[in-house]
């Protein structure tokens, strides 16, 4: 934890009260922080600062703090994504919150197992984002959207989120091998399907919509190391 | 698993016979084969092919294998990397292998708690490196190499490792930003630091050794996240 998030309803005026347990514990027994001591913290959605330990026990901490930093820039991409099984979920959620990413759509796709969309991970996304930020000291939280039925969302949802901007499939065997792209001011998106990849026919719908298939070479990886590096490889990180 | 690795020792001519437990359970309750399917495989740290099964039961799987083809390239890409903690330790190793890297040094750092080097998982190096081939089908084995003193390592062993390449050390921070390298031909290194990175006393020793530091944007990555991103940041993907 790089910085220490809190949400808007924990601040009155210039004093943060902290009741979450679980980051009390932390910040005691990891950080071993006591009172008067410095960290620095951020406001979701919010601006980033310090914050100065006015009281710390077991059950409550409390803070004076000085918010005046802007967030860091958020990477100009969403990311659609073929919800993978859960355990992967939640490092992707890290991957991604910690990379800058502020739009995610996990969908459906022919090859993702339906009970994967029961898991308990999908209650808990806000956590894995959060836990993200906090590692690459940001504040501001991304939006993540569940798309449960595929038709819905290739007939209609993804028209919004492909608009102005230029999608990426990642395709093993793809002509196209992964570019930079030098204009700053552009927005992408990248499409990523689940393993063992979309079928032909969803390759196909994507394709159709505009996205063009690239490969990362010829190794298959796993969603959760061709995320960093298709964004890594298309964009200058800010 | 998108191919399966077997050790020289396993084959006798055309035919391959495998008696790893795990492997051979997962080919039949997970993946569901029977004799005389086809699955894709390969000769540690040889070549690719098809193979044919001859037989399957619980404790035995035979194959007639026809292996032609070659694994896909290197990445030109040396890994020094501050020891990780355990659970870290695991992801990452299957990361650099899935990614190609085929030279990684695991060092002691003033940030890296010792009792890491005694973890189980350095015993389990093998396994996890297997794990990224058998997912990236690739099958030349990267070598790990540890080097638990600091000092021997940055007064000797890496004079070897940075010789005719070049060596970029992920900083925050740092005023370059990591640029793509158009320059096929050349070699790197990427040196990465543990959690709460390198003390800078240890990042002279790196700068005067000839690294360049290099900063992967305002975001402060986690080790796992940063590795695939540099490596994609640097290099294109064969």
């Amino acid at each position: 934890m790089n910085v220490l998030l809190f949400s808007k309803e924990a601040r009155s005026g210039h004093c943060v009260r902290i009741t979450e347990q679980k980051k009390i514990d932390h910040l005691i027994k990891i950080l071993k922080l006591k009172t008067n001591d410095s960290i620095k913290l951020g406001e979701i959605n919010g601006k980033l600062g310090t914050g100065t330990i006015i009281k710390l026990d077991a059950c409550e901490l409390s803070l004076k703090v000085n918010l005046e930093q802007a967030p860091p820039d958020a990477l100009p991409c969403s990311v659609i994504l073929a919800l993978p099984r859960p355990q992967q979920l939640k490092r992707i959620l890290v991957h991604l919150s910690a990379l800058g990413v502020k739009d995610i759509h996990l969908i459906q796709s022919a090859r993702v197992e339906k009970n994967y969309w029961q898991s308990p991970t999908l209650e808990a996304i806000h956590h894995y984002l959060i836990e993200g930020l906090e590692q690459a000291k940001d504040t501001v939280l991304p939006t993540v959207s569940l798309h449960k039925n595929y038709t819905d969302f290739i007939n209609k949802d993804i028209h919004k989120i492909l608009e102005h901007k230029q999608a990426w499939l990642a395709q093993p065997g793809a002509q196209q091998s992964i570019q930079r792209q030098s204009d700053a001011s552009s927005q992408h998106v990248i499409v990523v399907g689940p393993e063992g990849g979309f079928i032909p026919e969803e390759v196909e719908h994507f394709k159709q919509l505009g996205c063009q298939t690239v490969s990362l070479g010829q190794r298959i990886l796993k969603t959760e190391t061709a995320i960093p590096v298709m964004l890594a490889a298309l964009l200058k990180f800010p």
